[in-house]
């Protein structure tokens, strides 16, 4: 199966290392939008012109598009979707179905199969919610993120004048996931839910007042939460802010019985070191997957709710029973 | 869609209160291997013999079939494959590739839809550790059961002359769960993973040390683990010990990164009131499944890595796509 990484920031790099653990898999190249000399890969994967891509379809299986929700996928996708097998993270829950809708078309007119919002939110998170309310009706999921870094509302924060660079975690509160697993489904309001905490560095005689309160009062990005902000050094930022770790929890709770009686309670939980890399492992598995139906003449665009696990993993039949 | 139950213990109980939940689902009725008037159902559904069932086979969709995996299900699932669409939940894993072609030879052969081995382990279990497997290649996957009662062991006890009645709880070592949350990926005997706890009644003037020692010593079920064993009295046992709850976790831990510098932790966690009426839940979807496959020709026996999410659900792509 030949892969191609469509966009070369953290996610296709992450999918560059990923496909490198898939022994089906050989990685065709990276297509950027930059010059492809300036382009230097982890693993010496071959950089080509995001312009050509349309020239090498016939060696390529699957296209893994590795772009921003906001501008890039909703035009990226319907346009590969239209010569290649492809995979994205489209992550704007409001526009999904506008986005599926486009890139259906464009891949089922050309007989080319497509899926779109694989990662971990939406991606995993999405099946979990997905499983809770099939195998317990009436039951009800809540998702948490973090603790981790947000790089929407770090890109937000540093947008402000007399920042240098910031960094911002989401932070799960605990006493709102106590009562969740507990299985009472409370009402949750933004603000009991999560907490927002920033790390910034500031240029030297900025104003840190007035910086704080353009973050605090920050509308749909910190309004609605309590932050709190902590001006660091670049050497502090650099030192203990420079991964991209994340994670979260779907908590789903049901009732069953008679009386409806017993509390049933589901949780899955990410841990992760570097959220783009696990987010890159989901994408490649899904890349497989779309390979597969393709073959199997399944074409147009499909979700993870479309895709079973025999279509997604490496092991053979045999293998996988293994684990059942 | 409708749904028959082909034995009726506490898994049949629970699948006919699921399918009560599913609003696209009719519960046809109950096939008992005891007189039918004898049985009483909990929402009035109607008792056939077992004997009978084949000649219902027009008016039944899909046949859960909740019997035990040791003498029932290697018999009943097959035969029963002959005649209907099929789901079971079949958890004797060494014998799960012989129970597999037994199923799948009459399935396919009667153009039969059979989903073996649901439930939560096997079942979604299963999923947990293949999409481990799959989004983290070369990821290891532990599994704890528990806090829970087994009744395997309970049962187990029972059988020790002098007893009267017992409960079993196994219980996972809060030392081994922390230390494989952590990322290190320990090597665990069964001793280090698991404690077993016993709550025994003992009939008056019975050698309370001699069943103590019968326990503690059980090969197989008790021998490989540190048990600690409870007299209590038979009003204890039903006030305090009288329900069903189960659970366990999956925790799946995989490196990522050039240099695999980075952990990623995955874990899904139960905690179930009543063991049965979640293990019910997952069969009644998975007979929503079976069904659905069978009307796309899909026949012949299959396992929760065949079934993807929008072939269990009960709801529309519409409202599917809202949890993504």
């Amino acid at each position: 199966m030949r892969v191609a990484i469509y966009g070369y920031g953290n996610l296709g790099r992450g999918v560059e290392l990923a496909v490198r653990e898939n022994k089906d898999m050989e990685l065709f190249g990276v297509f950027s939008r930059r010059d492809p000399a300036a382009v230097k890969t982890l693993t010496g994967a071959a950089v080509y012109p995001a312009a050509d891509v349309i020239k090498y379809k016939d060696q390529i299986d699957v296209v893994v598009i590795c772009g921003g929700s906001a501008k890039d996928l909703p035009e990226m996708t319907p346009m590969l979707a239209g010569y290649f097998n492809v995979v994205d993270s489209f992550d704007t829950h409001a526009r999904i179905p506008e986005h599926f809708e486009n890139v259906d078309r464009a891949a089922a007119k050309n007989g080319h199969t497509a899926i779109i919002s694989g990662g971990w939110d939406p991606g995993m998170f999405s099946l979990m919610r997905a499983y809770a309310s099939a195998v317990l009706p009436g039951s009800t999921s809540y998702t948490f993120w973090g603790r981790g870094v947000s790089q929407g509302h770090s890109d937000a924060i540093r947008r402000i004048p007399g920042v240098l660079d910031a960094r911002q975690y989401t932070v799960p509160v605990e006493e709102a996931l106590d009562k969740v697993r507990s299985g009472v489904c409370p009402q949750l309001t933004t603000r009991q839910k999560h907490t927002r905490e920033c790390y910034i560095v500031a240029e030297e005689g900025a104003d840190k007042a007035a910086i704080k309160k353009s973050i605090v009062t920050m509308p749909n990005y910190f309004e609605d939460y309590d932050t709190t902000v902590n001006f660091i050094s670049m050497d502090e930022l650099k030192a203990n802010h420079s991964k991209l770790p994340h994670g979260g929890v779907v908590i789903s709770t049901g009732r069953t019985g008679l009386d409806k009686e017993h509390t049933q309670t589901v949780e899955y939980k990410l841990t992760l070191d570097s959220n783009p890399e696990f987010t890159s492992g989901v994408l490649t598995a899904l890349a497989r997957a779309a390979f597969r139906l393709n073959a199997k003449g399944q074409t147009g665009c499909k979700t993870v709710f479309d895709i079973s696990i025999s279509d997604m993993s490496g092991l053979s039949s045999e293998e996988l029973r293994k684990m059942i």
